[in-house]
C-alpha cells in the first residue's frame, strides 16, 4: 500500500440539503435540485467549477444523477452514480473524496436523493426470492434489530425504557431542527405505547419512510480557502461491508461498524474521546444503543446507561444526533449520509443554529446500509471531519 | 492537478464472463457468480485477496454487487454498486482502477450484471415523464440514432448498403465468439429488409436486449507478475458525461465519444494509429460509422467508406468488434463494459480462439450510455490497454 500517504488532503467547502418530509408532489430531480443548488451557492462556486460529480440513490432509477446535474448546469465533466443501499449517500461522498485526493479534479460534488414516496417500490413488503433463507425464515429488518434488542437486554439488562429514550432525545433535537420530518416531542410512554412491529420493537423506535436530497461540494485543502474562511477537512473516509452472519459471534454488537470506526480512527490519528459530535445511523432505537458501543462512545454493555447519563444528549458530554437522526429527521435513503455531513459541516463552522454543539471542532458520521441474506448488511461507511 | 502521475499503475490479470442471451431462468446472482469465478480462476486469486469490489448494474436492484460476492466467498472489504447506464460497466471498471492506482488496495475486482429478460422494466416502453421535452416529442433512443443515419447519409452520402455492413461484420464476427448472444450470418438484403424500427434504422440495425455478466481482476502492475506473465495494463481510463443537446453542432458527430477519446490517447501517450483492435458501442450500426469517425479510426465522414474497405473488419487494418459487438454479442447493459475488457484480455494474450486478432498489442474499449432529456448522454467511457 503506502500510497494512501501521497493522496491529497480534502476539504468541505459548501453543503445544502432539502427538508426531509413526505413530498408525493415532488421528482427526484426536484429535490436533488434544491440540494445541489444550496450546496454550490453555500461553497461559492460555479457549475464549470466543478470537475467530478457522484450521486447516491437507491430507488432514483438510472442516471438519477445526470438528471439533477443537468438541472443545476452542471454537464461535460466526470460523473458517477452509486448504491449501497442506506450508505449510498456516504459511498457518493467517499467518491468525491478519492477523485479530489487522488488528484483527478480540483473540485467535486456528491448528492444523494430519495422519493420514497413516489417509488413504486420503497417501502412496501416485497417477498423474499426462494435462495434468500433468512428472509424465508423471516427474518426481515426490524426482525433482526428486534432479535438484537431482546439480546442486548439479556446480556446488559438495558431497560425498554432506556431504549425508548433514545428515541425521545432525537425526537427532541428534531423539534429544533427545521429541516427535520418530525417536530414533535415524544414521551417514553408514547414510544412504548405505539403499535408493536416486531416485540419489543415499537413503531416509535423505527424510522419513517421518507423523501429528501442533500450535496457537499468538496475541494483540494490546498485551495480551499479561496472559497471558505472555515474549510472541513476530511481527515478519514471509510467504506466497507458486512462478513458472513455464521461468523457473527455477538449479537449484541455491530463488527463492521466497529472495524469502519477503528479503522477511520487510526485514519484520523485521533480516537473516540476528541470526538465533539457525532451523526450515525439509527434506524432503529437499538441500532443507536449498539452504535455507542461499537463506534467507541461508551463501554461495551454501557449503551443504556450512556444515554441515562444524558451523555449523547444536546446538553451532554458527547451529543449523539443533534439533528435529530434517522428517528425524527428522517431517512431518505440516499440523502442520510451526505445530509450527515452537511449537518456536521454546519456544527463544526458554528452555523448550526438551536442544535450547535457548543465549540465543536471534530465529528463523526456514520452510516450502514443493505439487508443481504447471510451478510451482516450490505456495507458501512465512516468519516470523521475536522476544522 | 499533477497527482495523477502519482498513481500507480494498474494491470488487468484475468477476466471471466457468461456467453450472453435470453436466460430468464436465471438471476442477477446466478450469472454474477459464474463471470466473478471464472475472473478469479482466471487471475489465480483468492476471495480474502480482493480488497475491494465494485459491481455495475441498471437493472439489478439495490445491493445486487454484495448478493453476487457473497456467492463466491468475497465479504468484509470495500465495495460499491455503480450505475452510469450502458456505461456502467465501464464506471465499474475504472473504480477497482482508480483504487488500485491510488493506492488503496492492491487487487480488485470488477463486475457487471444485467438480467433484462427478468426485469419488470428493461425492455419495456416507458412513457417519458411531462418534464421531459425530448421524450414528450417523440425522441427515444432509436428516433436519436435515426436522425442521426439520416443526417449522415445527407452530409456524407453514406449509403443504406454500408450502414447494413456494420451489422453483417459484427453478426459474421459473433459467429466465431462462443459468447455471442447471435450464432447466425446476415446478409446486407436481410438487414435492409428486416422490420422497419425508425427509418431509415431497421431491426437488424439495432443491439437486443440481453442477460449475461463479466468480471474483470485488477492488481498494482509491481505486484502482476506474481499472477500472470502477461499482465494488460491500463494505459488509459476516462469516465466522462455528455453535454446540452443546444450546443451540439453536428448530428454527426459525437462529441463526447471524441474528447473522452481524445483524453484517453493524450492519458496512454499515443494515438489511434497505435491501437491494434478496438471493442466499441456499437448499439445502432449508426453509432459504430459514427465511432469510427469520433474516436479517430478514420477521417470524417469516411465511416461508410471505411467499412467498404474492410478495414474493421476481423481480417482488416484495424478490426473493430471482433467479438460481435453489442448488434451480434449483445447488450446486457452494465456486462458490456466489463465484458468489453475481457475480450481485449483475451486479445492481447492471444487467446481469443477463431476471433484472434494476429499480433494485437494495444486495445481500445468504449462505451457511452444513458439518454437523458436536453443532453447528448448521460455518460461516456473510453480505455486503452497495453500488452
Amino acid at each position: 500500500m503506502g500510497m494512501t500517504e501521497a493522496l491529497r488532503d480534502v476539504a468541505v467547502i459548501g453543503g445544502g440539503m432539502t427538508v426531509f418530509g413526505k413530498f408525493p408532489e415532488r421528482t427526484h430531480e426536484s429535490l436533488g435540485r434544491e440540494a445541489m443548488l444550496a450546496a454550490m451557492k453555500d461553497a461559492g462556486i460555479k457549475p464549470k467549477d466543478v470537475g467530478f460529480a457522484s450521486c447516491g440513490t437507491v430507488y432514483g432509477g438510472w442516471c438519477v444523477g445526470q438528471r439533477m446535474l443537468k438541472e443545476v448546469g452542471i454537464s461535460d465533466m466526470e460523473f458517477l452514480n452509486v448504491e449501497n443501499a442506506c450508505a449510498s449517500g456516504a459511498s457518493a461522498f467517499r467518491e468525491a473524496w478519492l477523485r479530489v485526493a487522488a488528484g483527478q479534479c480540483d473540485i467535486a460534488i456528491a448528492g444523494g436523493v430519495e422519493s420514497m414516496t413516489t417509488s413504486p417500490v420503497a417501502g412496501k413488503l416485497i417477498p423474499p426470492p426462494p435462495d434468500d433463507v433468512d428472509g424465508q425464515l423471516g427474518l426481515t429488518v426490524p426482525m433482526f434489530f428486534a432479535l438484537m434488542m431482546r439480546r442486548h437486554m439479556h446480556e446488559y439488562g438495558t431497560t425498554p425504557e432506556q431504549f425508548a429514550r433514545v428515541s425521545v432525545k432525537n425526537h427532541d433535537n428534531g423539534c429544533l431542527n427545521p429541516y427535520s420530518q418530525y417536530q414533535r416531542r415524544l414521551t417514553v410512554e408514547d414510544i412504548l405505547a405505539s403499535r408493536m412491529v416486531c416485540d419489543p420493537l415499537s413503531l416509535l423506535q423505527c424510522c419513517p419512510n421518507s423523501d429528501g436530497a442533500a450535496a457537499v461540494v468538496l475541494c483540494a485543502n490546498e485551495v480551499a480557502r479561496r472559497f471558505t474562511s472555515t474549510p472541513m477537512v476530511v481527515a478519514a473516509s471509510i467504506l466497507g461491508s458486512g462478513d458472513y452472519l455464521h461468523k457473527w459471534e455477538d449479537a449484541t454488537f455491530s463488527n463492521m461498524s466497529h472495524k469502519a470506526a477503528m479503522a477511520a480512527y487510526e485514519m484520523a490519528g485521533i480516537g473516540p474521546k476528541d470526538i465533539d459530535v457525532v451523526e450515525l445511523h439509527d434506524a432503529f432505537t437499538v441500532a443507536e444503543i449498539m452504535h455507542y458501543e461499537d463506534l467507541g462512545l461508551c463501554s461495551k454493555g454501557e449503551g443504556g446507561r450512556f444515554i441515562d447519563s444524558r451523555g449523547p444528549w444536546l446538553d451532554g458530554t458527547l451529543p449523539v444526533n443533534p439533528s435529530g437522526g434517522l428517528l425524527s429527521k428522517g431517512h431518505p435513503l440516499a440523502a442520510t449520509g451526505v445530509a450527515q455531513v452537511v449537518e456536521v459541516w454546519r456544527q463544526l463552522r458554528g452555523g448550526a443554529g438551536k442544535i450547535q454543539v457548543s465549540g465543536a471542532k471534530t465529528a463523526l458520521t456514520h452510516v450502514m446500509g443493505g439487508y443481504v441474506s447471510g451478510l451482516e448488511s450490505g456495507a458501512i461507511s465512516v468519516h470523521i471531519f475536522k476544522i
